[in-house]
Parts: C-alpha cells; sequence; structure tokens
C-alpha cells in the first residue's frame, strides 16, 4: 500500500501532543485560533437546520435524537452539553468554498453527513454497548436499545430526505456519493466488530477497516460542498482523496487516544479500546513487528480473546496497562504517529491537483493539522 | 377521515375468506392464477439483481442477508425458503406498466423497495423479539442482535445506492419518494411500539399508524416503477393513492390474520399480535364501541397494561381466546374486515382518475383483490 510506503520518509518527532506536524507546533495559538473558528461556523450554520430536520421526526423519536445530540438533558430540560467536534460540517462548508461557492451552499452536505454520521454512532454505541459518550449516557442506556435502532434509522432517512428534497442534479450526485460512504461506514463497522473475535489482525485489515468505518464519511463530508456547489468529478474527488486520508489520520489519532488519552478529555474510561479488545492501529503494529514485547503481547491477546467479556471486564488497571507497555515497546505507539503524520501529508498533498481559492487550501490544511494534535 | 364515512355503504360479506370482493368469490381460478403469475413474474425478475445487489455486502453480511432472504440455512447450505409474497416487487414492475414502460425498467425500484422492506423486518422483529419469521428463525435469534442491526443498515443503504446509480432525473425523483416512503415507516413503528404500551389506542391512531408502517411503502412500491418509467407527478401520485389504500387493506387483513389467523398459514402463533399487546385495528375498532364486551375488553387490557411481559406470556390460551371473543363480540372483527373492503374499494378508485392500459388496470385490480382474501 503507498500510504505504508511512505513510511521511511515520515517525521518520528512526535512527542508531547499525539502528532506534531513539521509546520506546526504546540502553542501556534493563530492555526488553533483559525481552526476554532472553522469549526465554530461549521456548528453555527448547521446546527439549525439539523435541529429543523430533527424536528420532523415522531415523538418521541425527536426528544431522543436532541438527547443524542446534547441540545436536552435525560429529563427533557434544555441543556447545552457537549455536541462533539463537529469536523464534519466545518468540512463540508470548505468543500463548498473550494468549488468556489459560498460556504452556505455546503449546508445541507453538512446537515446530511452530520446525520449518517450520528445514525452510525446511534447503533454502534448499541451494538459496541458502550454507555458513555461525550461524558453522557448513551442513548440506548437512557431510552432503551429499541429507540437508539429507531432513531438511528430515522436519522440515516432523514439525511437523504434533507438532500434530495433540493430536487437538483447535484443533490443526486451528492446523495450518490453520500449512500456510498454509508455502505463503507457499514462494512468498516462489520469489520471492527468481527476483529474483536480475532486475536491476529494485520495492519493491512486495520487500514482498510477504519478506511471504511472513518474515511469514508470523512472523504464525502470534505466533497459534499463541492458537489451541491457544482464542481465537476474530478475535483470532487480529489477533495474526497484529501478526506479520506485525513480521515485516517484522525482515526490513527483516534487509536492512540483510545489506549493512552486522558479520560478526563476523551470523556472515556481508561484504556477504552484494550477494554473492548479492539484491534486498531497500535495492537495490529505491535503484533506485526518481530520481537519479545511483540510474542508477548500475542500471547497475552490469544489467551484474552478465549475469554468471557465478564471476565475479561473483571482485569485490574495493571493488566491493561502491561498491554498498553508491551504495545508501546513492540512498536506500535510510534509506528501508529507516524502514521497519523503519512496521512496527513497524503491528504494535503491530494489538494495539489486542483484549483482551489488559496485560502480555502489554508483552512483545510490547517483543519487536517487540528485533526492530527488534538487530544480528545 | 373520508375512508371511515365510506363504511356505510360497505359490503358486510366477509365469511369464510377473511375479506371477499363482490367481484371475486373463493374459487375464481382464473383471478387467483392471473395473481400467481404476477407475483411469480415480480420474484422471478427481481430476484437475481437482489441476490447481486446483496453479494456486495462485506462478510459476514452477504451471508446473514442471505439467511434473512431464505437462500441459504443458518448453517450457510442453499435452501429455497419461504422468501414472503413478494407483492411489492409485482406491483413495481406493474406501476411500469402503468407508465406505458416495459416492466423491466421497474427492477431496480422493485429490488429498492424489497430491499427497505426487509431492512424493516430485519430491525422491527429485534425491536419486538420476535423470535420466527416465515416459519423460521428470525435473524437476531440465529446471527445475534448486532448482526440483525447492522445487516438492517446495509440493506436500507443499498437501497438507495441501486436506484441512484441508474444516474437520472427519474433515479433521483423515486429515491426521494422512497426516501419519505421509508421516514413514514419508520415514524410507523415508533407509533406502534408506543401504542404497546397503551391501554387505549383510537381507531383513527391506528390507522395513522398503519398508514405509515404498512401503507407508505406499498404506496412507493405502486408508483416507483411509473416514476423510473418516466411518469409525471400526477401519475405517480394517483399510484401512491392506489398503493396507499391497498396498503391499509393489507394491514387490516394482517390484523385479522394476527388474532384469528392460522398459524399453520401464517407461519406465526396463534393470537400473536395479542401476545403482543398490539392495538391494532380490531382491538381499537372493538374499545371504541359501545355495550358490555367492549367494557369487560377494556378492562382486561387496562390489567394487562401492568403486567410484565414475563407475567403475560405465562398467559394460557383461554385467556388469549378470552380476549378475541371479547373482541368479536363488541364489533371489531366486523368492523376490520369491512375496513379492508373500504380500502380496497378506495385503492380501486384512485386508478380512474388515469390513463393507464386497461390489462394494466386489470392486473391492479386483480392484485388488490388478492391482498383482501389471503390467508397468510
Amino acid at each position: 500500500m503507498s500510504t505504508l510506503d511512505a513510511a521511511s520518509t515520515a517525521s518520528t518527532d512526535h512527542r508531547g501532543d499525539p502528532v506534531t506536524p513539521a509546520h506546526q507546533r504546540p502553542g501556534d495559538t493563530a492555526a488553533t485560533d483559525s481552526v476554532s473558528a472553522l469549526l465554530e461556523r461549521g456548528r453555527a450554520l448547521a446546527t439549525p437546520e439539523l435541529r429543523a430536520a430533527v424536528d420532523r421526526l415522531a415523538p418521541p423519536m425527536d426528544t431522543v435524537a436532541a438527547y443524542h445530540f446534547g441540545w436536552i438533558d435525560a429529563d427533557g430540560r434544555p441543556s447545552a452539553a457537549d455536541g462533539g467536534k463537529a469536523v464534519r460540517p466545518a468540512l463540508a462548508l470548505l468543500s463548498a468554498e473550494a468549488a468556489g461557492a459560498p460556504p452556505e451552499r455546503g449546508i445541507p452536505g453538512a446537515v446530511a453527513v452530520e446525520l449518517v454520521h450520528n445514525f452510525s454512532l446511534l447503533h454502534d454505541d448499541l451494538m459496541d454497548g458502550d454507555e458513555q459518550r461525550r461524558h453522557r449516557d448513551t442513548v440506548w442506556k437512557v431510552h432503551g436499545p429499541s429507540q437508539a435502532i429507531l432513531v438511528g434509522d430515522a436519522l440515516f432517512a432523514l439525511a437523504g430526505e434533507i438532500l434530495l428534497e433540493l430536487g437538483t442534479a447535484d443533490a443526486g450526485r451528492a446523495t450518490r456519493r453520500l449512500t456510498r460512504a454509508t455502505r463503507r461506514l457499514i462494512d468498516g463497522q462489520a469489520q471492527d466488530i468481527s476483529y474483536e473475535h480475532r486475536d491476529q489482525v494485520t495492519v493491512e485489515e486495520c487500514l482498510e477497516m477504519e478506511g471504511n468505518k472513518t474515511g469514508a464519511l470523512l472523504a464525502c463530508a470534505a466533497s459534499i460542498g463541492a458537489v451541491l456547489g457544482g464542481a465537476d468529478d474530478r475535483t470532487a474527488d480529489a477533495l474526497e482523496s484529501y478526506g479520506s486520508h485525513l480521515g485516517l489520520a484522525f482515526q490513527a489519532v483516534d487509536d492512540l487516544l483510545g489506549i493512552w488519552g486522558d479520560p478526563e478529555a476523551t470523556g472515556k474510561q481508561a484504556w477504552s479500546d484494550l477494554r473492548q479488545r479492539k484491534k486498531s492501529l497500535p495492537v495490529a503494529a505491535a503484533l506485526g513487528s518481530d520481537g519479545e514485547a511483540a510474542t508477548r503481547l500475542a500471547g497475552l491477546l490469544a489467551t484474552d480473546a478465549k475469554k468471557s467479556q465478564a471476565e475479561f471486564e473483571d482485569f485490574d488497571e495493571a493488566e491493561f496497562a502491561e498491554r498498553a507497555a508491551l504495545i508501546e515497546q513492540a512498536g506500535g505507539r510510534e509506528w501508529t504517529a507516524q502514521e497519523a503524520q503519512r496521512q496527513h501529508r497524503t491528504a494535503i498533498e491530494a489538494l495539489d491537483s486542483i484549483e482551489i481559492p488559496g485560502r480555502v487550501r489554508e483552512q483545510l490544511t490547517a483543519l487536517a493539522d487540528f485533526v492530527v494534535v488534538r487530544q480528545r
């Protein structure tokens, strides 16, 4: 795979922040401010339309969805909970600008992508048995499994509705890309689940799964605004390529945070991916390396795979810490940090093949930088 | 509601078969043969494309879906299990012909509607805890809840993919109608679930729920072929109206079979809707009537609503038989059979406003007749 071949030239300087791009250092506040403004703009423009879309749902699904998005608490009182980083809406608006259209043209795309993203969160949390998301109880935990299934289904259907009621040929093209991305997202979740029951997964399998589960929808977010803005397929494909590699960089960082992230920042339990026996990139890379740490890790994971989930959850912290240390000793942490850098660079390079306004190129670059330095 | 206002002129002759249209009697083999041929043509033309669509799914979802459709058994061996009545594909092909196009033009519509229908079956069986469908264990029972959720999601996404890759404006229109129908279907399931926890539901609420849950997708099946065949919106809307009333007739018969159906024929447990405390039409109509039977029924159902599902399932047959008898004494069975007739007639009348080939009109009428006389 070309992204793996690029490894030899990657920067290995990634202490401190998860991954630090060569042209941005912690403390580069101008770049951080610019990204905050982009994310905030995405939220400000997309949220009213997203709320209007959710208001179309029949009771009690509208309430359950509003809880999921953090607009109300479990008792139905208005709240302003953390609604997530909102990278996708920011990308969809930038994507419209990349095609020379006003950012507003990307709004239905931003809303549709957010609806699909949240459909997948609702279903994945239920399938994975995750009880917490963004520091709050998940929907299936508060409102029951049926509501998690139903409201997920409804958000998915709403996504197509929002786009297709634009009634234009570009909206048809955008919906087709979104549908294809959604199918890949579902494939990725299927692969992720099947990997949990295996004691060995290769780096290539892991990258394929993450490309489906995370890359495809970010790729769609990065191109949907352009498609709605009338861009040709070549431009949309280049933006998709940017988004796809951005997604893989995003996921590599997520995999680092899933093992070594600060629970206060991530809102997840310590060692959360290890607790779920996820075969994430650091694990796959560690297992694929030579040496004593890799051998010991493989032995432990082979035994872990035979345990029931209940036995496994009885582990004390030291047992997860031991696995995390072995992954690091076997090079899995370092390799994953480098992989994030490689994907980050490939994402930026994908923009070289198309003509887009200089300011938009800078903002897409800043967003890619943010994705790899984030702590949550 | 206009369909209810039409009640006074409806035929009350419905002994023997669930509901017998005035122009068709049991033993009218010509009509039966014609419908069998229509259903068989729908299956023959749609199934290869449906199988090709399902083959696109990543493992193990392709296998799980093949099990759901009855193409393989739980051990993966080829089988030819009952795949359902296939009313929707037959309608989609007829719909293309109604617009003057060849039936083949409706195939992607038939496949997309079948995919959405089966997405809803997979999720509904899980939400409702139904262990059997078409005489076989349901997917969640054989392959687990996660696969039922995932494969349902995948079938839904595939539906949009199949239509949109046609790449035409008509395909965009068809997808928009399908998406709207899917949202109504989900609304209907949400209403159905919420009604189970209530001890009283009006006939109007029940009809609204059934219009969403069953009417919307049959309406889409009856118009999608025409849309793909280039019909204008007026023609498509009239066909939707036919399909919507056909769906309500279909559901009224389903509600009769759900209480008084022969388990051998339906593949469901005896009194299956009563076991699930469904507030179906016979129940709603009985509760809405005057007299001692209605009062006694209301008292029993109010007590039932307070029981846990486990306590409720401990009921012996006599307790369900008592409820069924009270529903019948209170007129719920008779009213529902008449309602099926009313909806059947309104469906046929909806075709009067448009120009369609005479042979197609006869076949749409025969299909409507079949829907109300079926025993399963």
